[in-house]
């Protein structure tokens, strides 16, 4: 007899994030995850893309955190609507949790939403959520060798996001070689260089997520 | 009737780790659980801190990784021997794997010990692994907002780090409001400013480091 009690637990959420999938797509809203370390700069690449997206598309975001609300209320200062999830310890979202946040935004008024994830490079990629599209950020202080101490995340996401290109210069971060390894392990993925700091490598990216919404 | 599957799990794991920590003192081997998020420079640190003290102690390391050899092989380098974990997949060490490990060292010719732990902010800090001292580093780059964000972690280890201080001059790291922060939440706990890349701060931390192996 086979025991099969983790596979349960797995499709269950699975069966819950393909619903989170078709309720996004039956509103429009393209629905972006966004996974990094903790402090790898996801929440000031989103209030950057705010700032540079506000006039074309309307906006939302739902904040994961362990505990706090630090994040929300950066978010809400700016204008736009965001619902906190805490994880009560919990080390990623999972599909339950982003139903709960679909349920209060009002998504016939939001065309892009952005999930940040809990700060965490391993467990947020093993959980669908059923969002459109997955991103990471590797700040460059982190360093080069992380594709190869975090494989699943690296090779799963749609694009990497290099992010505290502003640290670049006092850093010995090698980017061909980084790149080299992220396209071998994902040879679909896109890779951008930005610094949310300066500005620099942000046209790109926003291109980018603006092709995407059209998209949808 | 009370489902205790969660609990009976937890107290297994606790029970190798109080077994862990016996092998420990019976050889007196101090045993340092170093934490962090990936990318905060455990490695430099632990290169660095090999550096100070190789000629006082005897000194061996336990890296743990979703995958990859890459911290071990810099770790056999420098001459100190070195245990490659790999978690497959799992974003903590736990009890066991200790256990195995332990075996596999020649415990008798080691005075300090340290374990490299999967680089994640969450899971780590949850699990008893017997060790006698628990370490984190939080590096200037990830920001000074983390100990609301990670207050298990913050709150339960003996000393904090502040690695990556040669960055400090580019951030908008505010050390008052972090230490406060952190001694609001563990009172008793150390902290450390330290760059790896400079020396700085690395006096203190070995100083400590040193006090605490002569008290095993």
């Amino acid at each position: 007899m086979k025991v099969t009690v983790l596979q349960d637990i797995m499709s269950a959420n699975d069966q819950i994030a393909e619903k989170n999938l078709e309720v996004l797509n039956r509103y429009n809203v393209l629905a972006v995850n966004i996974m990094s370390s903790p402090g790898s700069g996801k929440t000031s690449l989103i209030l950057a893309t705010i700032k540079e997206l506000r006039d074309k598309f309307r906006m939302a975001v739902v904040e994961a955190d362990i505990a706090s609300t630090i994040d929300a209320d950066k978010i809400i200062n700016e204008g736009v609507p965001a619902i906190q999830i805490n994880t009560a310890g919990q080390c990623h979202t999972d599909a339950n949790m982003i139903s709960s946040a679909l349920v209060n935004l009002p998504l016939n008024e939001i065309d892009l939403m952005f999930l940040e994830n809990v700060g965490n490079l391993v467990c947020p990629a093993e959980f669908k959520l059923g969002l459109q599209k997955s991103i990471m950020l590797l700040s460059v202080p982190e360093g080069d060798d992380k594709p190869f101490k975090y494989p699943l995340m690296f090779s799963t996401v749609d694009a990497v996001v290099i992010s505290k290109m502003d640290y670049f210069p006092l850093s010995d971060f090698n980017l061909e070689q980084f790149e080299n390894a992220v396209k071998g392990m994902n040879p679909k993925v896109k890779i951008f260089k930005v610094s949310a700091k300066t500005g620099e490598g942000l046209a790109d990216w926003i291109k980018w997520l603006e092709s995407q919404v059209k998209e949808i």
